[in-house]
């Protein structure tokens, strides 16, 4: 990591050059080529992480205090204690990645094996971003109550909860019933974490454009996890609820629509932003919201061509564009840009602007679990937004969040996090923001220490099907 | 690993020379300092395992290959068939270790968060001897419906689900309906890890005393989850029912006992156990079953004294002494020795001859994993018990089995698993009884490889009350 840092700069960059000439074709032949590279290496490694001891072990004697008779007396401590389990076991560090399957990244209601990849690939991220172990568990369960009753089971085993891929809307009853039910944090990425993402790229793209909060016209295309949870915090940071155009697949939600009804009976969370928003004022298509507005951000249908270049073409001066489906944009960068977008964020590791739950989770479990705090409220999640946007080193409209090559920047968010724990009175320790600082990033470290010593080692096998590199470049 | 390896002997040792001097209350002030030091220990390393990639990571750019958007193509893969789920994930290596903390260890029903040091300790063994990934699952159920459900849920995730810790008589319930529902392998330590390694080490004093299973008189001290199905396998093993006198905290086990009725509607295994064996021909209290027998296999009160030296002095010349309660055997080996008993097991590892689920559970899951077995029937653990009693080096009386610094033999054992899955037509791989060993002989040296690559790079701290070792004997 580089100590020498140059200061950062909160000043607007010039507008982009041009995007780089590309073609849908050749987007879609190069994640062919990505998806077939992928499965071949999941069938090289099978798998993404594993277990390794944390104590040494140098003969049979030592089980005698890892296990049994040693262990029982560890187990006494906790039986007269239950909250010492977070002091005597991996508890404090351990947490679920929970999963129905129901909606698993853009390919919908896959089931419980099919989600399994990508809950390790999450697991992988959770140790490698944040340090923190992460057990991926998809579970095979019919009913909302069903998969609320398994998180209560099993949380015992767990310092805090990562709920995933859950369809919309029963992941708003499952996490609140959770939040309300379980004395540990409980997280739905899909709500929290790329609303939270979402809001530190917005908050950066307003600055660059010259924007403020209050005074924005903003546009959310989809009405499913993220998004209804991203327009409660955009009101909570101060947008007015009548400048909030939210758009569904039966058009502009507001208080008088035909299906409102229907709503209030199987969507009290959309219902609820139906009524407080209605429409920002505006009735009809997407068209009809997107015209005038200064941005939109998009959570809905995973292809091109959702959003339209000429609705783009229709907003404010040097709109900012989010399309944020996964694996595929609702419009391409190249075509936004092409239509007059000055700023262009994806939900994609391969364009710039990466809106991405992993700028955000690592750290905000990083935070409530050093803090030990009983829940994550909205509060909590608002302050890992605020701070990943002010960390973010010499922002540009090609650079509105850090990579996760630039993770010297998650401590800073995971202390923001630990310290907003501690001032709510939901944390179990109390530090200083210097001291949750610091332990956030030694244990953020560690992981590229166990990488690093495991390839070394032989342990790890490089790539198969790339050039070894030479003993020099590692 | 020495690969010169002396001969094997299978020639009965000397008797062995008087125990050396013991008190209780010298055992009782090791057991407390013991016990000390694994809380402290405990509270210092806080987890006894942790996670680590098993893929290369070095930059943002490999995330799309280990998670979105690659990932999806390789969900799309198990979706079209979930069985890919084990070849494309780490699922084919990974396990639960599923409690409720109901009868753990011998410290009763202590509950989930009390169990989940135990569990730590138990996966830390999975991947030290086994190469098994586990996971510490205790969870929060009431009722043993609750136990069986939460295990089909979680299913998806695992290759196998290993119970531990559960009381008698849900236990069987628990464990034969899972076998009945679910297609991976489902264990129960406690009833078959402790059953299998307790046959091994029985077939090795029998072979040391001279005697054979199908002329031998054994009683069992106690009818919880072990000595019930030790019961069922002695018999498939040629045992005569009739010279088998199970004795409970009621007397000994028969037909014609006053709670006979009682014992068929509310635990119907013991009740099968009652009608088979009918006390094998004896009635009364422990004394009676005691006098004259050949073997006692003892898993009953963890408490010295629960067996009397008088008891042990009535039974047969040279009489065998399994007194394998944890933590704390029914009789300490010296006074069972000084009573006449020719071959003293406990369940402890700082006496000689433990009886060790370890030497049987890492070797079973390693086999059923490596051929995928669907199940683990009874033909599979006497295969387990009877090729671990085979490979013990130069068996002595004090040395009925290998202790876990002499686990060369495991993937021997492993592969005898494997192998009698394959001839039962339960294993989805085949593969000779030589790949099966070189297979389970590598993952199993690898974990001992990554543990030395992180003590090497400081990544696990050394004990900190010992002193540091020097260079050169590490």
């Amino acid at each position: 990591m580089d100590e020498a840092v140059p200061p950062r700069s909160r000043k607007p960059a010039a507008p982009p050059a041009a995007p780089p000439a590309e073609s849908a074709e050749a987007e879609a032949s190069q994640t062919e080529a990505l998806n077939e590279r992928a499965v071949r290496l999941a069938q090289y490694y099978r798998g993404k992480i594993e277990t390794v001891p944390k104590v040494p072990v140098r003969s049979l004697k030592d089980f005698s205090l890892w296990y049994t008779p040693g262990i029982a007396a560890v187990s006494r401590e906790i039986e007269k204690d239950p909250s010492r389990s977070l002091d005597l076991t991996g508890r404090w560090n351990t947490i679920a990645i929970l999963t129905d399957g129901s909606r698993v990244l853009g390919l919908g209601n896959i089931g419980p094996q099919a989600a399994l990849p990508v809950m390790e690939g999450k697991a992988l991220l959770f140790k490698y971003l944040g340090g923190v172990d992460a057990v991926a568990l998809p579970v095979d369960v019919a009913t909302p109550e069903a998969l609320i009753d398994t998180a209560l089971r099993i949380a015992p085993a767990f310092g805090g909860i990562n709920l995933e891929d859950i369809a919309s809307p029963k992941c708003f009853q499952v996490l609140e019933e959770l939040q309300r039910r379980l004395p540990i944090p409980v997280w739905h990425d899909d709500q929290l974490g790329t609303a939270a993402a979402t809001l530190a790229g917005l908050i950066n793209a307003l600055a660059l454009t010259g924007r403020t909060i209050s005074s924005t016209r903003t546009v959310l295309l989809g009405a499913g996890a993220a998004n209804l949870v991203t327009v409660r915090l955009l009101i909570r940071m101060g947008h007015d609820p009548h400048s909030i155009t939210v758009v569904d697949s039966r058009g502009i939600l507001h208080a008088e629509r035909a299906d409102i009804d229907e709503m209030q009976l199987h969507n009290r969370w959309k219902y609820r932003v139906a009524l407080e928003t209605d429409g920002g004022g505006r009735r009809g298509t997407v068209a009809d919201a997107m015209a005038g507005a200064d941005v939109v951000l998009a959570a809905s249908t995973p292809q091109p061509g959702t959003i339209r270049p000429e609705w783009v073409q229709s907003m404010a001066p040097r709109p900012i564009v989010f399309a944020l489906a996964n694996p595929l944009p609702e419009i391409w960068p190249a075509d936004a840009h092409a239509a007059g977008a000055a700023i262009v964020a994806t939900g994609r590791s391969d364009f710039p602007n990466q809106v991405n739950n992993s700028l955000i989770f690592p750290c905000v479990f990083r935070g409530v679990l050093d803090a030990r705090a009983r829940s994550i409220p909205d509060e909590v999640v608002i302050a890992a937004a605020q701070e990943l946007a002010a960390v973010t080193d010499r922002i540009s409209p090609d650079h509105l969040l850090p990579t996760m090559d630039e993770r010297e920047v998650f401590p800073h968010v995971a202390a923001a996090v630990a310290q907003a724990a501690v001032k709510l009175g939901i944390a179990r320790v109390k530090a200083s923001r210097d001291e949750f600082y610091a332990r956030a990033r030694d244990l953020m470290a560690r992981p590229a220490a166990l990488a690093q010593a495991l390839e070394a080692s032989h342990l790890v096998a490089p790539m198969p099907d790339e050039p070894v590199p030479s003993r020099k470049s590692r």
